[in-house]
């Protein structure tokens, strides 16, 4: 059933489809594991990473969304369903169970490294066929990036 | 690794962490199905329903947090991993794909339903062993309960 | 016409239905008269006196919501028009006309005093049929009693 | 027991206490129904008309509280207990139970117009004897007639 | 000095000019006369009559401000300098040092009762010469009416 | 198409519908030129020009809004599409380009005094066909009427 | 008159002058033309396609005074008066009178299209002269997209 | 001095005193003890700990609050005096003088882990005399258990 | 009548009394010559001014309070009534009729000028006999002298 | 234990830690005392004294943080556990049980009016020491004087 | 020390890191002297450029964090301390003491438009090498030169 | 140029412009630095750390903007460019790059020490010459203080 008319020609269309849903993916899938991690984790600096978790979980939120609507807006029915979820997300995370600090803090910033590192591959690959879609990749992994930095800095041991 | 001490003997212990974490993914996979809908809705009420989707899954993950914070309250970690909601979630969802307003309606309504009688057992189930957990079951039912309401409310046809 | 599919099995729903019918017809009543004591009270306490009517007013009418939406939500329609509420509604209230403070004062203390009898039995009532609706009768009761109080130590006189 | 002093001299003071009092209760009336249809509706307009009434019942209630204490300021004090409605009001209103969506914005809209033509006379007569009062009648009229038009325009068939 | 245009012609102006300046007046005595009562009320309503002075000081400066403005708007400039109020302000007023509740509630009853009395002749000289003076004078009538209103329900004596 | 049934008899209703017609296309057109002028406003009192001309675009704005409603709430569709705001609006205007700011502060005065003397017109005729609108075009009147005093006052050169 | 010096050399400047007033136009008249079938629109979604056209008005309101704005800072006047707008817009628009909700959203939607077709050759156009000014056309044209994907979502007959 | 008439027959009425008094007093220490620690606690983890105990102390001030409040509505007058905290307060607390943070962390931990156990004991105690009563207890003890898991989470040694 | 006992002994008392008792005085006067300032300001920087004008009342105003409320808190009842500022208020301010922009500006320069200088001579004589008094004062001086800079820098002509 | 360095010389430091000490516990004392009577008062004026005494727990609470965190701040450990103010607080306050509301007032105006006294003498004895600490003690005069004027006020009998 | 790890492959992090660097140095030199202005300007627009200039300032400052953490994010310690801007930092600024407001406008437009000719030469440069930091430069451009063009047409003398 | 009056004679005037100016650039330097030390943290204790700093940097830019403007109204034009930081900013800092988040800590509250050592001296310095000045630095070195307390509480190794 093709419902809503997409502004883009054909081959373009389904360039910025794969980008999107595998964008859709991963920021759900980020968002499970980031507050699996905020419940879970335990040590002295519980509080700290409880709440920069839970940071990280609303922007992974709220960026779904937007991923999503966007491809609706483009003629692309977004797909989050659970199955979806369980059979094509593929980025680390924590195992089950209580959670060390420095362990859910290097989870994550392992987790949004390689999630960054192919939205890069998304925002070059999107140049010619939506600059439109291009633009809300660059703006994701602007905020993942400074996400990923705060991480990192963070597990410095001393 | 038994991290937070709990409040419970171990039977109330074992029934009540039951009750949590089937709860928790259930409220999960609402989250994800509700967005589903809220993004692939479409028919001359798409605005309406893609709106009362939204509530639904702020409800839904509202309550998931609440959940799984009672379930770590009682020294039980909780688990909302993507696999975990892979293979433990079994409520019915929509298919993929757009999806006309009424099967939206309809999809979610019965939903519901099954995830309220599911929640009527561990109100009964948790009655004994832990009434602080049974009281936060009983607000999610009420709040529910209410969403269903309304679902089926709006889909009587002409 | 049975429209909305009610998640009770029926002898437990015409109990709560019998406890949430007349229990809207209260507080839809108690908001009336509420009103009527806020405008027509005189006297040196008419300022505090008309305000906490005021509060009064408030809290009856959002229980009222709450209470009538959650027969709906059992798929009991509720009845709140002006003619059942004339039939229906037996609690004390002001007669017409201007209202001496302490008058007023004192028929709201009885008024709410009558109003938190029925709704003990109420939960009497509904403990076994439907905890999530003795749930919400127990916060109604709550509420209400601190009401009472209020208008209670109000009226010592010197 | 005449208690607080009228800015106006008798005839006029008759004439307006006539229009404020029915006003009144039209308008505590119509706050009833309107929560009577916002609870009971049903079918697939449900939630906009759900929505939509709750603005009504907001109007209505905000309007009658104005009423009752400009008539309390011109020294007529104002009835509006249940005994009053049950006697006094004669609007059309929704018959009990569930309630079809086309259904309550037909009553509502009807209603609406028989209240907005009771007002237009109130309008009429009472310019000479008391403008203040008046200029809130031509308020209220006003609101009421901006909402009838949106339940009518809304209940245009196809 | 003609600086600002006037939109009225020669003798309704003039009318316009009266009806504002002497309720600018008025006002701005009243915010005075207001806040002295605030400030020297005392007894046991102190806290109860100390709050609704300031309710009647606020409305007395937002009025003053939108009759100046009115007037400006008008073409005519207004005056409410300390030396204009002191010798145009009539209205009754409190006596110096420390103000009785009872007695702080009769003089403010009785200085609104003056008040209004004025505004209403203002509102039949200026319905023809400026309907839209007249509708600004028929507000600030019914807001004082309303607070006459609730000083003399206060001053019922038992 | 007759769709909205109108509370107006006939007569009455034309007058009406004149009145509020001309006045949204007024409303329109002052709302662009407002904008025009905000963007292309130079010299020393930019900042305090510019500003200012937003304030009189969102009353603007807000007024033919309801305007708009107010006809469609007598059974009047309103027409505010760009041809009809082309063909009929005929308030003077900035001319293109760059505007300095006394010209600007002139250009907006007189056209706010050409629109001012218009709305008294409507008010006059409006009376009796329809208290409620005159009521409007009296509060509309009562804003442009402060917004000309207020850009006459800054144009007085030194 | 050369007022505001410019940041753009000679050619780029005139390319992206037309991009932004061309694009201000559009807004402008969509503005219009979102307000009109705001006001107009009848039928059972009335309420619904009412609110989400103000949103519509509300985007495209916001983006004409950035788009203005913008050329204004790039040294180039902005031209938004009615004048330049009945002569210069030429999207497709509702027609005089009511307007059924399937035909409003079915005309709001192919105005859509017709405005995002257009600016995606403006994004192309930019992309050397000016990418401060892309970047922006390129938000304008994810908000457009977004919003025209809801109307067609709405327009989907059963 | 019996003021305040109690909803309750007289045993249930001695067992709920007990268990709100009690309650009341544990709450009213927890609060100090929970400021005593905000002030003196130091160490790396002192600007996290610090706001922890923070909302610690504002929980434990509003249920003290409700506490006393339901006590006053059931004609129980409470005692929060100094002298009686002084004489009935037995959870354990910090020593006098500075504190490290994860010695404050691991005696706050204690001190909710004994004030839970005594809350379970009222809970049961309350069922049968007044279930309002035990339906406030009931949210203390999830409120105080959610607490009692964070601090315990952040006192895990590495 | 004296009524509210007083802290200080009596020779401290009598002077902190002249001190807050004239500053009352100023600060009333100060905010009616702000006032029609505010109002009857015209020329290129009105807007400006206007502005300005209601901030300086503002704050004058609130310190008012301050100042009388310190007053009746040393059992010394203040005096702010229409006669007593009639005949103690002696700072300079403008003339009747409309006000020229920089003439506005350098009165009400002057004027703050005369009321910092009293004030300083008021800081020194209070210092002794209440240093709480004192501190007030400063507080005052601290403001006026900001907003008489800002009145004297805008008064810097070309 | 010698944790946090002072600004202070030693002699400066006992003198104002001795203040600084004493006002904490008077001030959490007052708190304690202030909740007692706002859950215990009974009279006609029950809600306004009810309200007036939780404004100044508030001011209370408030100002016990600042006089703590500022010992803090010269390294000086406070010290507000429940023992210390069982051993240390001696300001007047009610008896145990209902309290009549002129009783409730003028107890604290007694306590309020021995707490000030004290504050007094150590503002005279921080002058020197440290002119930080004396400013915010001077800061807690003023409040705690304005709450006492109010308190003596209310309690002036007819 | 290399602590955060880089996203980006060498030459790219270098060229990144000087747009980065020196574009922070801009902006925080920017802050300080647009602070300088907004506290030294005189002359009769002094509080229009007063406020004004604010409002860079804000800009500034908030860029400068977006600019310095945006390095972080990328593993490139930013240097902003007081010794790195004040041998970096070269644009121009106004000189000590009182400054005139056509002066002040004049120097910070010319300083703005010497910042956004840098700021354009890095868009180019960084349009390869990252377009996360380029899209971050076009958005500070944006409101540059949005704030350069309200300074130019500010500054055009009559 | 002398421009603003100052209300201050000759040597009172030198003394208290040194103490104003040498803060000012103390604050300035303080922000500076703050905002250093907030990006360039690293280690377990980052987002803590991060989060603080930022609030000292508040404080900091609040305060100077009062210092400067305090200067202002005393007619001693403050100076705040970047090159007078350069050469009067004295305070330690940290050094370039990373920064491990105990070296942050403890270089912040080494900095704070000497900024409030200097302004105890200030305080003295400027208490005959300008008691408003004086209150001033009171309050700063109260914030600084408390500021300087949270970081050396936090720097206590275990």
């Amino acid at each position: 059933m093709t419902v809503v008319k997409s502004p883009l020609p054909e081959p373009a269309r389904q360039v910025t489809h794969d980008a999107l849903q595998s964008t859709l993916v991963d920021l759900l899938g980020l968002s499970l594991i980031g507050k699996q991690a905020h419940w879970n984790v335990v040590g002295p600096r519980f509080r700290s990473v409880h709440l920069q978790l839970d940071e990280l979980v609303a922007a992974a939120r709220g960026y779904a969304d937007t991923v999503a609507e966007r491809a609706a807006a483009l003629g692309l029915p977004p797909d989050g369903r659970p199955e979806t979820i369980a059979s094509a997300f593929t980025l680390p995370g924590p195992k089950d169970g209580w959670l060390r600090d420095e362990e859910a803090v290097r989870v994550i910033a392992e987790t949004l490294g390689t999630a960054i590192a192919r939205l890069r591959e998304r925002i070059a690959a999107t140049e010619e066929p939506d600059p439109v879609t291009q633009d809300l990749l660059i703006g994701i992994t602007a905020e993942l990036e400074k996400q990923r930095w705060m991480f990192e800095a963070e597990n410095i041991s001393g």
